[in-house]
């Protein structure tokens, strides 16, 4: 079991995706590729640029193969783009526009996989195993997740089996690389440690990501509960935007900014450019007319 | 050196100090006292009435001796009243009032000391050392801390040395109740775990406080950080409020809801009453005509 922290956290930005799925107002294209710009020159290392999903369900979401075609068409050396894809439609055309890594999940919760969805957990896990085969006989890396998988805002508690039942049936499909999501914030850092101390005895070298909104303030302390026992990459917002709209109740996810200036105060993750990341959190809210949960972009980095 | 946390951590309820003295608006008597009848309701283990400064540097906690004879004239089951003293004629005061549980303390940066005590670090330590010690002859329970022990917003990098040769002269004078406080909101979990443990070092058995601001976001998971290092009492304030008026900057305190709803999720302090802290919470926050920063008196307890 690993129980050491990487030497070197993955920043898997998903602002763009789950930040302004939550949010009513449309972000224009440009402003999009803007904030991509600088998500790049911060040297985020993975960048989710949106979801493959109907775009009459979610016009937020509407212009993601655009957007993958536009930042394909120019170098964004050191970062790799992500996309959400919730059914073969989806990875058709995340394949069509050059996703380089394929997201894709199973809610542990029915309800939450119903709303979602329209399926069970069971039948949306049969479904996102071939997408996901599917996906790495195209040749893209894959990350799968188990949504939910700490508590649902409509079922409440969600049993540790549920959440190793898909992560077993994940690890015999070959899914090594796996997320396990605290889609609606209900997570707990000792109930972090179990859960990802499980995964790690059903497969020692897992790649495992995590992914925490703040609902009920132990976002940032179940992040560094997931860093000690060796989850590898960590699933972040600019600003600390977010929330899930198919679920009952959820805040944003905790901030890239505030991880990075985490990391970075005890020296790890040097390399990401955090006053990139500042000024971005500041324009979005900005944009959006509010402040912003993210922490550091208010009060300022410290320097020393 | 304690290593597992303890069974039922203490939390010391800091609002009506830390709190209140951040805020340009003074809190009429009576609604102070209606705060502390809730928040003795709730059952928090220690609740800090206010701080023993001069009225004329600071109205907000000129009815603190006033509030103690008040509330040491009801009933206060199960509660500890604290109280916050900065000299000589503060010990006076507390004594005179009756307050339970005498706090003081010595900040390990230089400059903050002298802006907030007009004295350098080593002369407040000598003279803090004998206040404490006339308070325990005068048979008070006290607690000394290190202020500015995590980082200093005028000084920056605090040495860990500074702050443990404040901890020395402490257990040399008998003290062993040693909160370390996070003044300015600099603490990382990294050096949490690593300056508590060299106070276990020193003391195996010192009763050991911590009190962090969320400044930069890493409020909570500093204190689940000293949690599991054992550290058994928790300075918290009700919906997040505070800051230092004497830093350069800082956030409010962790919210004592947030920490308790925390706590209650995995079986710990079901006795104190959450529903109650969280009434408080939503009522100061309509007091003062803004959001404060907890997120569980918005979010409203998972109750599985």
């Amino acid at each position: 079991m690993s129980l050491k922290p990487v030497e070197k956290p993955v920043i898997h930005e998903v602002g763009l995706r789950d930040g302004l799925q939550a949010e009513k107002q449309v972000i224009p294209t440009a402003t999009k590729l803007a904030w991509c710009e600088q998500l790049i020159a911060a040297q985020v290392d993975v960048l989710q640029i949106g979801s493959f999903v109907n775009p009459d369900k979610m016009p937020q979401m509407a212009d993601t193969d655009e957007l993958f075609r536009r930042l394909n068409s120019v170098p964004h050396p050191g970062v790799t783009l992500s996309g959400l894809v919730l059914n073969e439609k989806g990875l058709e055309r995340a394949l069509a526009c050059g996703v380089e890594l394929v997201c894709m999940g199973v809610s542990a919760s029915d309800t939450h996989s119903q709303k979602n969805t329209g399926m069970s957990t069971a039948e949306a896990q049969r479904r996102i195993i071939a997408i996901a085969q599917a996906a790495v006989k195209a040749g893209k890396q894959v990350q799968v997740s188990v949504q939910s998988a700490f508590g649902c805002g409509f079922e409440g508690k969600i049993p540790d089996e549920r959440v190793l039942g898909i992560v077993r049936a994940y690890l015999d499909a070959g899914l090594v690389n796996i997320s396990l999501a605290d889609t609606a914030g209900h997570a707990h850092p000792t109930q972090v440690t179990r859960l990802f101390g499980e995964l790690f005895k059903l497969q020692p070298d897992a790649k495992c990501a995590c992914h925490f909104h703040d609902t009920y303030g132990l976002g940032m302390a179940n992040m560094y509960a997931a860093l000690a026992l060796g989850v590898r990459s960590f699933e972040t917002s600019f600003g600390g935007l977010g929330g899930c709209p198919f679920t009952k109740l959820a805040a944003g996810n905790v901030a890239t900014e505030d991880f990075v200036h985490g990391l970075q105060r005890v020296g790890m993750r040097g390399d990401i450019q955090l006053s990139v990341l500042l000024g971005l959190a500041r324009e979005v809210g900005t944009t959006f007319g509010r402040d912003l949960p993210g922490r550091v972009h208010k009060a300022g980095a410290l320097t020393y």
